[in-house]
């Protein structure tokens, strides 16, 4: 690693990502000795898709690939805040620390990284072990008012707000406060975390318990990097989309199967997913096949992409890159059925190390633990 | 105590407060072997005056006289949140420990109580040896909605609510929290603090952690008994007073020291300031003077009061109980001179344990310390 380049290293941090919020604080610091240390924080409530373990842990790989001590977050109080896994404690754990963590572990075969350099905390020993991480809690809401509070949560109106059990308040704070006890440089989630991340920069230089410093001491604000959200595989209840759609309504929900390819799917499963899948002709804004061929493949693969089409559709053609594939779908010259084809394939391989992951006998148990859990609080 | 039966525990518990919340069902529990255990909690901000010290202290001799356990907060955690001591951790707890432990231990001395046997504990001690405070915390607030917590602390309107620093919504759930990791089955504050009390009330059949039982385990709810507040001395900015005022205007504030004597003030200062108190002729409604001798007079006093006026003012008179005298001086047959003046005797001789305590060079130091910090931070 201490032959990459500050410029290098950050490269690699940012490919596939919506934004770096901080990226000049980040540039600088990657040019000082300070270990630059990433967090990604769970809730654990059902199964992996597609979304939370390929897209995080392939940027994971990026991370590591820069020198980055990688950290998951298995957040199991805030899981317990939002009522996931019926809010049972000692459910919530069991399946953190087993299925959750394996599944995270087979993301991580599947996109190429070692998963034995990623560091899983359960938040209930990072609670119980930090003695001032509720006094770094109350720190962060200290320097936040309400109304910046109630911002970074999902809340439509001042009636949704007002009814709001307070919990869900407190659970921005304790993300930032996250950050802070475990000295994140570098947070990272998907872009719809990204006012928790605003709040740790914004108290950052203000807070006195936990405060992050450089190699030199110097208080700084973590940097954040969110990667893209992705589409599920499901028609959009309104198409054509409406000018002030939430992309955050049109993402994979592990609560919709049919939107879904979970990580251990097997490959008719798979077949079967993105053969249903919503693919209107020639449009690639918001199409998820097209969505997932730029997250899930060309975002993985240096190499050009072959489709093997029969020569009655066009025989084979190949892409150097998403740019091409799109380009080339949007002028009518890839069919839908031959983009899913291709896709399918491509995932079936992809995941071929995950299905082995939850191949083995005690990892396989884990999973249905999970399934006897999700049937019983559903 | 095992004499006193369930009615007389309830007798002494309701004297002189303004509600007990609950006050069923604490009968019902007098009636079983449950302990009762009643805590009041602090703010540590500045220095002790007679309501924080007398009225206070004067119900907590009430209980301990029905055999209650008593305990005394001292909130150093809530102190931080509301800024007070200049929000320095270190100076709050050393004044809670020191000065602020000894002023109510004076004040114990006062209402003719003995402080050993008063509990005193320190919020970061309670929490430190509660593995579970906050989560009872989180659990409080997974049943809070916004709204109520808002309606729970002092705020006008919207724009206030939104722009509030966040720490301080979350401070009545620590309130209630404080009530179950201590099990408190009797919360005890001035009425300005019974919103607190209502979310714990609430809240209390719903948390499955220190939820309270009963001796025979059965889920209870905590009761709540609020004492007066204890009117300042100064007139008030608009008098006569509009019909919607909040009372809470009007108490004692430790700020304005003309409004307040303080549990060590000298004989010279309580004649000062109580000559100098706002006392309408003729008028018992929110006349400072005639409130001290309902509550720091007869609330402790069995006996009745004997005023020895000059016989040109009338000479003496002597009145069994507080509506007598509010009455004479509702007619005019009291003059405000003669009232200040025996409400001044009165005060200089309750005070005298308290001074006595103070007196004392170790206990003096704490007051110097105080006077020091505050002199500092204001």
């Amino acid at each position: 690693m201490s032959t990459q380049s500050a410029a290098d290293r950050l490269a690699l941090i940012e490919r596939n990502t919506t934004e770096v919020m901080g990226r000049d604080d980040l540039l600088a610091l990657l040019g000082t000795p300070t270990p630059i240390r990433h967090y990604i924080g769970y809730e654990i409530s059902g199964k992996v898709h597609l979304g939370s373990g390929l897209v995080a842990m392939g940027k994971v790989r990026d991370f590591l690939d820069a020198g980055v001590a990688c950290h998951v977050l298995l957040a199991d109080w805030h899981t317990w805040i939002n009522d996931k896994l019926g809010g049972d404690r000692e459910v919530i754990r069991r399946i953190a620390t087993g299925y959750f963590t394996e599944a995270m572990r087979a993301s991580l075969l599947a996109v190429g990284a070692d998963p034995s350099r990623v560091h899983f905390v359960l938040g209930t020993d990072l609670y119980d072990n930090n003695p001032d991480y509720w006094r770094t809690v109350i720190e962060v809401s200290r320097h936040t008012s309400l109304a910046r509070m109630l911002r970074s949560i999902s809340i439509l109106g001042r009636e949704q707000s007002d009814s709001v059990d307070f919990a869900k308040l407190i659970y921005p704070a304790m993300q930032a406060a996250d950050i802070f006890v475990q000295g994140i440089n570098l947070a990272h989630a998907g872009t719809e975390q990204r006012k928790a991340h605003v709040i740790a920069r914004d108290v950052a230089t203000r807070i006195r318990t936990n405060g992050l410093t450089d190699s030199e001491g110097h208080t700084i604000k973590p940097a954040a990097v969110h990667h893209p959200l992705l589409l599920g595989l499901r028609k959009p209840p309104v198409w054509p989309l409406p000018d002030d759609v939430d992309p955050e309504t049109l993402k994979m929900s592990k609560s919709d199967p049919s939107s879904a390819v979970f990580i251990h799917d097997d490959p008719d499963t798979i077949r079967r997913r993105v053969a249903k899948a919503f693919c209107p002709p020639q449009e690639t804004r918001f199409n998820p096949v097209l969505n997932w061929f730029e997250q899930l493949v060309f975002a993985f693969d240096d190499a050009p992409l072959r489709i093997d089409r029969s020569e009655a559709n066009g025989g084979v053609i190949t892409f150097e890159t998403y740019t091409d594939l799109a380009g080339a779908y949007g002028r009518g010259m890839l069919h839908p059925s031959d983009a899913k084809n291709a896709l399918t394939e491509r995932l079936i391989e992809r995941l071929e190390p995950a299905r082995a992951h939850f191949a083995k006998p005690e990892v396989a148990a884990m999973l249905a633990d999970l399934d006897a859990v999700l049937a019983r609080t559903r």
